[in-house]
């Protein structure tokens, strides 16, 4: 391992200042609901996003704006989706419009997001009043602001960054996410924007943040809707001062590796901040004949309701393990799989070889009862390895779910 | 039509007696906790079991048993799965054998079947008791009996039978089926027996009864995990004395209507009763390019876990039918889909070529909170129909199930 984690988000890479406020599309004045990005510099830039056939009017918009493979700002809403509306393009580029007016950029250079309710009209003129005043709030320590603006039902800000060596220069990577329902991602996630000041090629940026999010925020699963909105973008600033990574090999490989932290602990924050969720739950796979077998288990697992209930009591009801494995459709001899749960607490056997096996209940009871979970598969037909991110079903999932939108 | 519905279920139809008896593997010794069905005449029969990898010693020992096409008793405890369990099989048999002996019919035409905890060692001592006192006990009226001993977290009984005329005979169709959680077949469901008087060759049953599943227990979904023990039977004793139905045509068809029509009653019922669930939801979708798309698209709606959040809110939260329908996979022109709700009170439409229109939100919550629900999709680019079966995601769901097993 060769980066390390760092204070801060999206401002800690060199260039780049944020800001967030409040501007009336959520009733809640006390709740920002409005971001910015911006770097000091034209960035190579990449995204991926949700493979739902419904896309929001911010991905069509910013699939344009990403083709020539370069951005230099974000502009980002909370409290409505702005998808599936008549008018939904035409307010998405208004909003690229008025931020790079503000900024004095390209507008085909602005990446744009929004998250909320789907189908209700997106009002501008909040929008058109706050750009202005975001532009004026730019600043360094601006980053937790936005990350606040951009939540929805999350319950706490999603911040992360990390520090890494490519070519002797100090790189850093940093990111902002959102979501804590509907989040089922199949290529991309939610919402969450990662900046960086490494030199890196459009090509080889749009190649690492694919790698990254297959094994971090596809790898998540909250409530197995996939999302309209979801986009996961990446801006590189190149203000670290490496030479410019235009081919895989070893420069590359380490931005993946520390892109990937980034995208790991967002992904890990957004699942134990699912709505309602008590729990972090991880399933590690291995032993998987194929890495496809491993992360279609783990995955499984991970989706599953009944097993997500069971953690929510502490239960230890690993059948419910077994049968998520049997309908996962991977290759798997459901004769060979072993069972372990783990906390802080320990670790504790309940199942060999597909079939029960004795157990304390009360230290089960102990370990499960904690609100970081893995549960421990081993296929034992292989070498690939997998881990899918989730978390509990509660009470509450349901409550946040039964009247989110009056 | 050529059906109507009587009273009764699996000992409707002529030369079928049924039992159901509390034996203990069930602590609570109120409620019933095994069943038998039993005809006076070997009868042609067929199933269909669950898809899941992992499947229960019950249904291994069933596929055996009906492998000829023919069976004469069905034996089945709740309780207790007898799945991923070292003696699973042996015990299976057991159940069987002890059948057999009692019944004075041979072990291999004994159906047996098992539903409860997955993993834990079935207790044997009880059923071995409890054997002979079913046999004792068969009598035609018995049939509620075994309907209330199947159940599990069921809060209601699930009885159905239909009266048709085949080749001028009358005969009768009647099953009795159980299960409100792990639902979500893509074979067979959960238990479900049938019984009927018609005469029809094995080739023709096994032929009828996949047929009948793929459009009704097979388009329900409670919770979105499959289980490891579903099976459906049919037994068909002969006795209405109509010539028996060797081939596909009109007698063939008339049987299929029928026989269709008692598992779309049950699977209804099943919906319903979903673990939890204060509502049936109906999706029904016209207007596919075909039926596998217009199957994908209601599937993927009723299993929507923010849509089902929604429905118990009584919130017509419109944008979650489209997200739904955005992520099913199937060949969809989302700029022309329609939805609306409706239930007696009437019907509300809410979406229009893929865009939200107004609609009266005192109407919506007079029609969403009623408890049966559907949920209409025009997708407006083809000809072809599928209705799927589910239910509300509810608090009690969540309570069911995080202390299911302890």
């Amino acid at each position: 391992m060769s980066y390390k984690f760092i204070d801060g988000s999206v401002t800690a890479a060199k260039g780049f200042k944020a800001s967030g406020i409040h501007c009336g599309i959520r009733k809640n004045k006390s709740k920002r609901d409005i971001a910015l990005i911006f770097c000091e510099k034209r960035c190579t830039a990449a995204a991926v996003y949700t493979t739902n056939l419904v896309q929001s009017s911010p991905i069509t918009i910013t699939r344009k704006n990403l083709a020539d493979g370069y951005a230099q700002a974000v502009i980002v809403n909370s409290g409505n989706a702005n998808t599936c509306n008549a008018d939904g393009d035409l307010k998405a580029q208004k909003m690229c419009d008025l931020t790079a007016q503000a900024l004095g950029i390209s507008a085909d250079d602005v990446i744009v997001g929004s998250t909320g309710v789907i189908g209700q009209i997106l009002p501008i003129e909040p929008i058109e009043k706050a750009v202005p005043l975001l532009a004026a709030e730019l600043s360094e320590d601006g980053a937790s602001n936005a990350a606040e603006a951009i939540m929805t039902t999350d319950t706490v800000k999603k911040e992360v960054a990390v520090e890494t060596t490519i070519g002797g220069k100090t790189v850093k990577i940093g990111g902002i996410s959102k979501g804590s329902g509907m989040i089922h991602p199949n290529m991309a996630t939610m919402l969450c924007f990662v900046t960086t000041d490494a030199a890196i090629s459009a090509g080889m940026i749009q190649k690492a943040v694919k790698t990254a999010a297959d094994n971090t925020f596809n790898m998540i699963s909250i409530d197995g809707d996939t999302s309209t909105n979801d986009t996961l973008s990446v801006m590189a600033s190149g203000l670290a001062g490496n030479e410019e990574i235009i081919a895989e090999g070893e420069d590359y490989n380490a931005f993946v590796e520390a892109l990937t932290a980034v995208c790991r602990e967002l992904s890990k924050m957004m699942a134990k901040d699912g709505e309602g969720a008590t729990k972090l739950l991880v399933c590690k796979v291995s032993g998987a004949k194929t890495e496809k077998d491993a992360k279609g288990v783990a995955k499984s697992v991970i989706c599953s309701s009944l097993l997500k209930a069971a953690m929510f009591g502490a239960d230890a009801n690993w059948g419910r393990v077994l049968c998520a494995i049997g309908y996962s459709g991977c290759d798997v001899d459901v004769h060979k799989v072993d069972v372990s749960f783990a906390s802080e607490k320990g670790t504790i056997d309940v199942c060999r070889n597909g079939a029960g096996i004795e157990f304390s209940e009360e230290l089960a009871k102990e370990i499960l009862i904690r609100d970081e979970i893995d549960i421990i598969v081993s296929l034992n037909d292989g070498d690939a390895y997998a881990e899918a991110y989730g978390c509990d079903l509660t009470y509450d999932y349901v409550k946040i779910n039964g009247d989110y939108r009056t």
